[in-house]
């Protein structure tokens, strides 16, 4: 039995994460920490009501890591590395929700995110959580980047496209849409429910965080320089992410059924990973940790359609793949 | 044309106020208050963008009453009640769509909102907005106390067959259900969309505000001591209230169609009420003044169902419903 | 490891019941019907995609019985009925979903469902599949009549009230709202998606056929004839119910502590009731198994508040639930 | 007062148009057809109770255009045009919500319709009711093609910017959402609320009707043959479309400025077309007439997010737009 520690458990990919391990057969959750709430995690999270029994704590990252042998944490960017270090040093182990070790290098980190990376020493060498990409750098490692949701929905379908050669790396157009979870539990007039509701918006064009993210993910796998667009969209609706991504075929002559034998084939053994023949809506997978993709061939472009649940395969359920590999379970553990 | 002066204009019923106001032959606006917000009103509401060109301005009550011959105030309680007397003393008519001029007296107000009344002196003399109960008394007056959205919709049904002694005035049950724009634009932890979402909610069992106005209102009206119990539940959509009320009717025997027949009759002539056989839906008045009223007789209790818009008919067309009355204008201009 | 057969499998609850049964460590799905629809069952429910591969088939019962240790019926009523009792001689056990085996008598169940019963000689002799309230007569036994949803929300939280003398039987108002997944998935007007949404609407005011349910349940538990009434409204959302019941005391002077500590001591060791303090929403249990129940006292009334998810605890969760005791597995395997 | 006939009155576009015709100082609904339906307006569409009075009828052309002016065809492609031209030899003026008079020749017609066009004579000689584009062919003419709801949404903001040469007339990617009234108001599996409800989907990628229509009406306004990528998507909400263009500007180094600039200027006296600074939602528009348009520079494309109201600037209102132009009305009469 792995002892869990949960930084930031306030939240909704907490709150999921929680939902997923009480199911898991060898976790045990056993500490979760707040700075600001002390309040036991059942009136902050009343779906915990008779399941989970523990209190909200301000811990210091040494009593996080002698308590928590796995550490997931849920805070913030910046303030997910500052405690990293220390937790690393003091035997824990972590999978950390934040951007804070997904980008290759400080700079970056700054451009984007505003701030100096308080741990730049490790960027550049913590592997990326997507088992289906890099798999063999995850297992037993003690620090994972679990990825961003609209990262993970616009890099599975078309990863392993770059990489056959089939579509090339430039001009991708990631249109993204997301279900409002995405935008985490602090109250914001822009999330306000009658702001939301019957409301379809764009936001953050060229200008979202997960741009540099993709972009990089996609030149680390494929060993070729990426150069997309990503325009992500709130839906008014909780939980799910579907991205239509339109891209440049190298063979002008290409067909949807060449397109999705090469996405079977490499996805065949992948447990989360379906490539289908209807085009998907986020319903489809809402509530597990799975992907599903699908190809069409319009006019001279490949359109690949990608649906997730960006609490579950967008968020926490990746994290409990991650820590299934860490920990040498079976990967499907838990997210049944 | 009657000049027009919004208090509180960042705020949805504001919002509704102008659209229907724009819609309106006689009525002119000419400004628009707010305390915080300098900006203009179309950036706080975009959805007025090229259709009304006005700032939001920090407006001393002289000065709002020296521009509007009409002001309708949104603003909250007390603050509302805290410069009405000002802006009357200079001349200008006021539609207060606060609790302010609601209540009896200031003994329940302190009860029931936790502040001493600012114009206690009032309380008691200012007549309730709702024309199809007192008309009479609405019409060239000064100031009217513009009716809460639950409180329409517990007393339309119910207060005809009170006088008419159909019901009995006491043990009333009101079980109300309302959209979310009704708890305002304020963000808070219970209004942020994904917690409102998919999610139906009771809130304020036996502690709501509108409790005393209902029974007040149906004990001024009816001359008869009503007592009842109200609890308001949150419905996941934007505007709309549905009333459930079980009333114990003098006649063990009564037939829906008689109770139909009474409503029929009183309402005969009302714009906007309507007594409907089908079993309504708030939709059915969504973005109108309407009321819908069912009738049913199940076991020993008259079963009534009562839909409106909160933000029209429940604040905001009763508003323009009661300056047509104040300045002469048909009843229904500005509200087709 | 106990062989399942799913009959119906096309709709809602016959989903979750998969979903739910592919967790279950003692439970495997092997036949699934459908009269109407032989496709795989994923192309019917893309969400299992990849989890669940079987076709759907119009099997007999004796083919069916042959398969399937146990048969979970999702068929409409009378036609679950209809084949249950050769289910039976063929050696399955059933749970049925229907309201076929839920009423004491042919002549009630004419009166409501308007058809003969097609296995009258069996109404009155079936065991009401409520753990919390008849558990001893659950287990073991081949046929379960698994509860409404509406049902169960309405009799959780006040027939152990009856049963103490707390409240009394009768006089007891049901103001029931559920999300739009209760009316299953054939497609009418009524729950065409511009119809339903931003729309709450009251339906089958004293019509329901829940009703008699309630009254017949509550009376065969506490030993007292209860008379009620039940009023359903239908929330825009997929699923979730909220009951408010309005009950009367026998003790006018009781406290909202009595009264939950009564709930309290009663559910003491139930894992899927909890009497909680903060009035609950339907997203509290959503997806979980578990009933929330809050106490209020009003005036004259004790007002109860429960939640539950009715497609889990009012269908396919409480069916598993039975399905557990039926079959000796811990009550709470696969519903955690 | 013109004499208005609404042809195929039960759907939500002719809803929406008895709405806005109702306060329209110069229109008098005097006849509704349905082939099937012969109840009062008021029972299929309850919002009209009180409002309109008149039943549903099933009258021939030669009884529609004695009664009616100006006739609303609200029929299904195909049909629509069946009863046109004897509609038109009788007298009428008619405005088609159909797709059977938009595009320039048969084949294409029955190339995307699947159907022999009723009256090919007439196409490509039928001016696109678009004022903002062809405003000088719509006054007092006899017949007028509605655009579709996503052809408005893409137009709008792209056709300028070709015009003026800013952006290639190839390569253009419309990514479309829709609220799903744009789906009718027909039952079907696809619309059953609890499939679309908390659900993103992609549909008609590559196949949709209105991509041919797009196309065309682009090359028709500038005179350069256009290429475009058309995506649809249903969002769940009633009403609204938001269109993302991602365009390739003929200029590499052009600015979001410069490109605001000329649909500024192109647009400066257009009642109902916006070009807005804030990337706009759907909401902003809703209920309204009006179309938002914002301008991004994204790397080496322009993207466009356009936002309307596809019941009323998609539909209801762009045809009331369209009546007033044909009746000499100004132009934004009924539609404030």
């Amino acid at each position: 039995m792995v002892s869990i520690a949960i930084l930031g458990a306030t939240g909704y990919t907490a709150l999921e994460l929680m939902r997923i391990l009480l199911r898991h057969s060898g976790a045990k959750i056993v500490a979760l920490t707040s700075r600001e709430d002390a309040r036991p995690v059942c009136e902050v999270h009343p779906s915990l009501t008779g399941r989970l029994d523990l209190p909200l704590e301000n811990l210091s990252p040494v009593e996080i890591a002698k308590r928590g042998e796995c550490v997931f944490s849920c805070l913030p960017h910046a303030a997910s590395a500052a405690i990293t270090a220390e937790l690393l040093e003091n035997g824990a182990r972590v999978i950390d929700f934040s951007a804070d070790y997904r980008l290759d290098s400080p700079d970056v980190f700054k451009k984007w995110y505003a701030e100096d990376h308080p741990d730049p020493a490790r960027l550049g060498k913590v592997p990326y959580g997507l088992p289906e990409l890099f798999r063999s750098q995850l297992a037993s490692v003690n620090l994972i980047a679990n990825p961003g949701c609209y990262s993970t929905s616009a890099i599975l379908p078309t990863a392993p496209l770059i990489q056959k050669g089939v579509i090339r790396p430039t001009g991708i157009i990631f249109d993204s849409k997301s279900g409002i979870s995405g935008a985490g539990r602090k109250p914001k007039l822009n999330f306000h429910y009658p702001e939301c509701n019957e409301n379809f918006i764009a936001y953050g064009v060229g200008t979202h965080r997960h741009w540099p993210e993709i972009e990089q993910i996609l030149t680390r796998f494929t060993g070729q320089a990426a150069s997309v667009i990503f325009t992500p969209h709130l839906v008014p609706m909780d939980r799910g992410i579907l991205t239509t991504a339109y891209c440049v075929p190298t063979d002008p002559g290409i067909t949807q059924e060449a397109v999705e034998s090469v996405l079977q084939e490499f996805y065949a053994n992948e447990p989360f990973v379906q490539i289908v023949k209807t085009l998907p809506g986020t319903k489809d997978v809402s509530g597990t940790n799975c992907t599903h993709i699908a190809v069409r061939v319009v006019r001279d472009r490949v359109v690949l359609v990608s649906v997730l649940d960006n609490l579950i395969k967008g968020a926490s359920g990746a994290a409990v793949q991650n820590f299934n590999l860490m920990f040498g379970f079976p990967e499907t553990e838990g997210l049944v």
